[in-house]
């Protein structure tokens, strides 16, 4: 799989191109198939500080579904408070708001800080302990050729793609060339910390492996490969979406504003807290505490006369020193100073989304290269990695043959939507963030505190990313919600096999939305888990039985019937199952009854819902109840589902964790017909 | 530091014989600390499977003070419920009884299982990511020297030890033999499973180490090592313990179990649960799920015919089937079988305990070299780690001149008595789990089940090893209790130095107990911590002051007060810290008050309670609050430690996070008077 590889020429499923967050999620998820993956970056090495650095809730929850966000979590700055500070009647800056960072409720995470490189290290080790995936450094693509002959089979190769081995220097950032010139050529005026800050054992490792990587090959090799699917994941600047021919649709903003990562030395009493600040009359400052002492500031630079109105300003005038300036100004009376800066940068706000996202269902967009805004919603890297995290399983369901194609076209259908809410979000914030306070009520052009703290709060729940609500489609049995849904023939054809939900039956778990969590107690071992951790990102998709209380004799029955339905040789499941594999490996039941565990054992349920493997006995894994732990508390499930334990409920859920169908327990046509609307047969 | 050192010879603080748990957790404790160490095992690799699993609540307290305790939470099993078996009036088995298995409430951690040589693994990579030192294999010691009149002289070297290199087949275990002879010469009659099972990458990359170690060196080799210090951890067989001619005291009982790690294929209830089962007439077994779908199940054998009486029994009558076929008898009439066997083992149950634990505290004992008992109550493991997490720290601290040597004769103190309670503990557990259950009042051979029941609940205290009581001592300030309290000139020297507590202002901490944990939140910015996730394992004391209510103008100015005292140049802490150590380093100050956050600004705090380091500005991370967080409920440490919020206390904290001494919050004197008994003026 090495760029060197002697026959220039490889056949792939996908080729991804760009190795940041989006295109790491996605490899990510295609190590979890068989799935011939190559993915390259024209960066010599990846990032090592800087750059995103927030990760929502919601992110969080993905990453456990891989197996580690305890790692980022245990890494990270946790954000618990938002303080808003404002000039008083006098000018003068006051604490004028406290507000918890992450709506309490909401996730079993909160927002979390910790800088890109720590979080694409863990997607890498994570492809390297599940698959032979190797990003590919410093290599461009160069050429691209779509053959339009061959775009509806879906066994077919239609992407042709040239690759080209860089040289060194041609794989080098800007940044850090700049930065090695002034360390040789003259006294480097500031500890930008490039290579130091944050440097772990696993990093080192990556840097010796790509030097290694380096020795053998040959600058300038070029390789071609044929793809079934190639998605672009190479940010604004996207070499993808220039041959696809698309563009980007928004305009830039006049804000110029200052990032600053630095080891604060201040006297203001919140710099750990999350804070939005803004000074009557020199500007604003977010404060965004993070790992290792280091705070991120991102501050508001007043010299507007070095811009030119309508295009790109001039960024050459800025310097950290000018932005700290700006800062102190802005703080004022407190006093803020540094004599550690981790990094730096200057840009100027605009809002941009991609006008399509995919090309015949071959060739995809993803991350900056379908949306670009302001960086202090903390927005951007999550949402780019939520776009393939959407993308990856359908992917390896078309390919490995578990799905129709029909299922790709909701990866526009569902995205391009968040991307619109996302700029919308950014406008709204960027603009109360941007402007003077309002001196009081009459004073129209500044901005209402208020007004900022209400954005401020509904923005938060956006800002987690548990808000996101996919519309009807084949793969969401919903009424159809015409509102911001784009036109799409797939979607309008699908509505043949639209099947209905009952939503009373779980009135807190909504259709479209990812499963809400609560802890349940497995059955066979009184062992407490968050009801996500059972829903890890391998592929499967699932349906949770929610049979409510078990020693009422219906809902017995009502679990019986539906057992023997599921188990049956001619039921769905097995239908879906290629021969050979698990019976639970493409389609895996769970189950949640209300309890009380005594009374009730795991062989008085039927075998459908805890398989028997011959060398390993009875599945003890499957079961739940809905009971007081020992030691973590009580989740009352059912309550916070909204499913009544007298008549329970059944939920599919697709292998990202969003919600498909909620239906009667035991209506396995419902279940039939919804999968029958994209699912392949793989038995005769 | 390696074997193939050309020298021959060379000098080293300390001298680690044996690398399994108790000397690897040494080595991690003094990986802390610059201290010259070596560690050698004859074995030639590392443990794979098998031997022992649990681990107590307090063990995973002191690894997650090592900052790996989630590594074995996340891939152990969590055993939540014990279920007690017993035959009914008709003599047929049932679940008499569910009783948790961790008391709830005792710590953060509950009781999990997770096979040695996982165990091993975190502590080689959290060795390795402090320091130089590498556990050598295939090392044995073969001479040992004393030379008595160095022994006063703790800068001395009195210790000359010589080690050889073995061959590979030296450092083979026998079983291991066993099993490979096995399979070249017959077919093997069962799957044990050695090298297959649990095996991970990194485990991977320490056979390959281990590999390229033995190309480097030459079987036989012989070197010599002068050290100030040797501890064996060197097994129940000790080299260590021979040589200083210590004897272990105690006996062997009749009773012979078998093991067996199995994945079971069974219609028995609770067989993920831990289980103690006793039939009518066909003996006992004891149940404990494991990791990987295994269980462990501890089973009586029957077979009394092979054995002498008042010597080891022969054993090489057991085979897997046989003791399968005593656990079907048992079990009967649940069905019992199995495809999978990960490992097995018989051993006959013998408690003893070492006569002494330190030669001239420059030698030392630990683990199964001064006590070993039956491995059912899933404690010597446990024990054994906290042998040497009890010694590592003191001997770092005089090797490193913070302390008198005085404080190393705690250990046998401290340590001995806890050896003595858990054989006494074993002895009571493993008579009333070998007998057979009376079958009613009148039954006298028989064991009541309900006095089982009471021993097991009790048990669990003790078990959990929370419970763990230092007795008073230069390090633990409170009155001498004589029972149970070995005469011992130091301590009545000590004496002198003895610091009076006010237990009574913490009436929920005990004196010689490790602190108790509950949720604070750090005062800037909000994030709750348990309290004992901020006494990390570096080495450090602490003073936690427990201020209270600053609102109340009395607490401040005793607050302001003691932060004046310790703050002066002349104060103790910059009398113990060495000039350019931070003002931490040695002995830290946490506060913990009883809130509102609000209110209260951290700079209204004297320095001391947040020192200033010139490039990195004030200290957030050493004051807390007794409030409620947004997200993790609220600990009520006030309450919970027993603590008035309008008096306050200061607790001092060992490095190994027992109390020392409880006393009013500004007691400067006390204070200085505690730490006087024991510590060295580092500055002129």
């Amino acid at each position: 799989m090495a760029a060197s590889d002697s026959s220039k020429e490889d056949h792939v499923d996908v080729l991804i191109v760009g190795a940041g967050p989006a295109g790491l999620m996605l490899a990510n998820w295609l190590s979890r198939f068989d799935i011939r993956t190559r993915i390259v970056d024209k960066r010599g090495s990846k990032v090592f500080n800087g750059q995103a650095d927030g990760l929502q809730c919601r992110t969080l929850e993905i990453l456990d579904s891989f197996d580690f966000a305890h790692r980022a979590w245990r890494e990270s700055n946790h954000m618990l408070e938002i303080c808003l500070w404002n000039p008083d009647e006098h000018g003068c800056l006051q604490r004028s708001d406290r507000i918890p960072d992450t709506i309490p409720g909401i996730s079993r995470f909160q927002q979390v800080v910790l800088h890109q490189g720590r979080i694409e290290q863990f997607f890498l080790d994570s492809i390297k302990e599940h698959s032979d995936i190797r990003v590919e450094r410093g290599v461009l693509p160069t050429t691209f050729d779509f053959d339009e002959t061959k775009a509806s089979d879906f066994e077919d190769y239609p992407i042709s793609v040239t690759l080209r081995t860089l040289s060194d220097e041609d794989s080098t950032p800007q940044q850090r060339q700049t930065h090695q010139k002034l360390a040789e050529g003259q006294q480097a005026v500031i500890e930008d910390g490039l290579f130091r800050s944050n440097l772990v054992a696993d990093d080192t490792d990556n840097l010796i492996s790509a030097a290694e990587a380096k020795e053998n090959r040959n600058a300038n090799e070029m390789e071609t490969i044929k793809a079934k699917f190639m998605v672009g994941c190479d940010g604004a600047h996207s070499w993808v979406r220039r041959q696809t021919g698309f563009t980007l649709e928004g305009d830039s903003t006049d804000y110029i504003w200052g990032v600053l990562d630095i080891i604060p030395i201040t006297d203001f009493p919140d710099i750990r807290h999350r804070c939005a600040i803004h000074s009557a009359n020199a500007g604003s400052v977010m404060v965004i505490p993070r790992e290792n002492k280091l705070v991120r500031l991102y501050i508001q630079l007043q010299s507007t006369s070095h811009q030119k109105n309508g295009s790109k300003a001039d960024r050459s005038w800025i310097t950290p020193q000018i932005i700290l300036e700006s800062a102190q100004r802005i703080i004022h009376p407190y006093k803020l100073d540094y004599k550690y800066c981790d990094w730096w940068t200057a840009y100027q706000i605009g809002q941009r989304v991609g006008d399509k996202f995919s090309l015949r269902d071959r060739v995809f967009l993803a991350g900056d290269a379908v949306h670009t805004h302001s960086p202090k919603a903390g927005q951007g890297m999550n949402v780019s990695m939520q776009d393939t995290y959407n993308l990856g399983w359908k992917l390896a369901h078309v390919i490995n043959g578990s799905s129709e194609p029909s299922i790709l076209s909701t990866y526009e259908a569902e995205r391009k939507l968040i991307a619109q809410q996302l700029i919308a979000f950014d406008r709204r914030f960027s603009r109360l963030f941007s402007g003077r306070p309002a001196k009081d009520v009459m004073d129209e052009e500044g901005i209402s505190m208020d007004e900022f703290k209400q954005a401020f709060e509904k923005g938060n729940e956006f800002a987690s990313g548990v808000a996101v609500d996919y519309a009807a489609s084949v793969l969401i049995a919903k009424e159809t919600d015409d509102e911001g849904q784009e036109n799409d023939t797939d979607l309008i054809n699908s509505k043949k096999h639209q099947v209905i939900s009952k939503p009373e039956l779980a009135t807190k778990i909504d259709i479209g939305k990812r499963m809400p969590s609560f802890k349940v107690l497995n059955h066979a071992d009184a062992r407490p888990w968050h009801l996500q951790e059972l829903l890890k990102s391998n592929g499967r998709w699932r349906i949770i039985v929610f049979p409510g209380q078990l020693t009422n004799p219906l809902n017995m029955q009502r679990l019986k019937k539906l057992g023997e339905s599921l188990g049956s040789p001619g039921s769905f499941i097995y239908q879906y199952t290629p021969s050979g594999n698990a019976i639970d490996s493409v389609i895996e039941v769970l189950t949640v009854h209300s309890g009380p565990r005594a009374g009730i054992e795991l062989l008085d349920l039927p075998e459908a819902f805890h398989p028997h493997h011959g060398d390993v006995g009875w599945d003890y894994w499957k079961v739940f109840v809905d009971e007081e732990s020992y030691h973590e508390g009580y989740g009352q499930a059912y309550a916070n589902y909204g499913i009544d334990p007298t008549l329970g409920a059944s939920v599919i859920i697709r292998p990202d964790q969003y919600v498909s169908w909620i239906g009667e327990v035991d209506d396995y046509e419902k279940m039939s017909q919804f999968f029958g609307g994209f699912m392949k047969q793989r038995r005769a």
